[in-house]
């Protein structure tokens, strides 16, 4: 089934204690649709870049097999952000944030997207989220992210899109921030209150909790020697879980899951190069064999006790 | 097979945004022991109290089969601590420390503890945890806990330790602190070659990560609704570990992978209480179900992806 993705394009310079890129392919919708077009076979983006968008971007995500036709290029320049990450690789420090195209971004669909099956709302004004929520005819799986500039400046509006969604995907800062709640996982059922199914928080090096109404699921993040680049680590896990529950077809909490998992094992591999370097030469190969280590670094038997 | 704690038991002051108590009991022994003794049939204590603690513990401690011949009482007030956690449950304000008898406590083992097979170093003075390695006879496992200021003070001390022990289990900044590495997994390893074959990394909240020369293993915390007092978290995970180790009779890595869950989940109902209010009426049927549940809400299995 077919994945849609509504998000930035951009070039990215971003420095880290591991070197640094200028002008790079960056973006929640680039990181997005690669890293769900290893399980999709459908992977439509919505985007907009400025004429200044190198070619050989656009060739190189055309290659991989994604669909660009929702990709408007308009009049003026990229959407560019820099910043520099230090040794604790914990919030980067903003150098630069010129929005230029996207300031704009009135995201509509080509006719042929509105049939898409899974369809992520990347982090952009709960207003426009919403706008292409309505544009969908039978979304399977609606999944949303959002930040703390829309909590805390657009909360009715984003209150009404979690009413409208199915799947809600943020960080633990964000559902404190949302449900009042010091408690992450009493925080986290509040959030589900507000309307989505299902709640994925992501916690950067430390994991994933993911919460339904009647299940739950925590897991570790995957350990890795050294992190690169940490750009883009949450929206390759967002594509990576979107695209792998287009690719098995049905939604129970199992696969749910097995989403968490493909998301995590993902994003653990992109974050060991700069940019989508790493992301944009992954094969399944790489995937499965990350994926069957990490069970059987996670994985215990609980033990029959005597007495 | 029988477990050794040498440790602390101190009378704790504790204040949360859930309540508070005053002169509780505490101290890293006490919390070891008890949390040990769910699992090992023998566990023996090393420590020091003053004439003004109170007989009721002792009599607690006892009551649950817990060997009290090396806890000596001495002339002076009991170790004292009082702390203030806010709502984010980090570290601890302290309000004051009152080593009192514990600054001169030089642990000299009775001949029966000689022979304990499971020996675990609480956080003191490297040089006192040598001296008590130095008494045990043929163990099995020895294992210790340190700090921050002891590698700031001691490192040689605590380096001459590392060469004599199996197993060190500290937390994610003492690693770094240790190996002048920002990896974690790469200063973990670099940990391991300071002699311990066995290193169990804790980070709180987040988890553990455990690292032998060969394997791995990591391990979210317990996602409970609410901690009440994370006081002795870290020791009541050591004892579990520890107890469930001397319980099962062997050592391998499987064994060691459930030590670590036996921990999670005895540090985990510890902390829903003040002081040792949860961990004193726990029984092994708790801990059973808590075990199956956790197992249930972390495990998932690899899918199989065609072409």
């Amino acid at each position: 089934m077919s994945v849609l993705i509504v998000g930035s394009v951009a070039l990215d310079s971003v420095a880290t204690p591991h070197g640094k890129v200028d002008d790079a392919l960056g973006g929640s919708a680039t990181y997005f649709s690669l890293a769900a077009k290893l399980f999709a076979k459908d992977v439509n983006v919505v985007a907009v870049v400025g004429e200044d968008f190198p070619k050989r971007h656009t060739e190189m995500l055309l290659g991989k097999g994604i669909n660009l036709d929702g990709l408007v290029v308009t009049e003026g320049k990229t959407f560019r952000w820099a910043g520099e990450y230090d040794e604790s690789f914990g919030d980067p420090e903003t150098l630069y944030t010129q929005l230029n195209v996207f300031e704009e971004f009135a995201p509509e669909l080509p006719e042929h997207y509105c049939g898409s099956s899974f369809v992520f709302l990347g982090n952009i004004d709960p207003c426009l989220q919403r706008q292409v929520v309505n544009q969908i005819k039978a979304p399977v799986l609606v999944a949303a992210d959002t930040m703390n500039f829309w909590i805390e400046g657009k909360l009715d509006e984003l209150k009404a899109l979690m009413g409208e969604i199915d799947l809600l995907l943020i960080n633990a800062l964000e559902v404190r921030m949302l449900s009042n709640d010091k408690s992450l996982l009493c925080g986290a059922r509040k959030v589900l209150e507000m309307g989505p199914k299902v709640l994925v928080v992501k916690r950067g090096e430390f994991g994933v909790l993911m919460v339904t109404k009647d299940d739950l699921f925590v897991l570790p993040a995957y350990p890795i020697e050294q992190v690169i680049d940490p750009t883009g680590a949450g929206d390759s896990f967002a594509g990576a879980f979107m695209g792998y529950l287009a690719s098995c077809g049905k939604i129970d909490f199992h696969e749910l899951k097995r989403a968490v998992v493909a998301g995590t094992i993902v994003a653990s591999m992109n974050v060991e190069g700069f940019s989508v370097e790493r992301l944009a030469n992954l094969s399944r190969k790489d995937i499965i064999e990350r994926m069957e280590y990490f069970q059987e670094i996670t994985e215990f038997t609980v033990p029959e006790f005597a007495g």
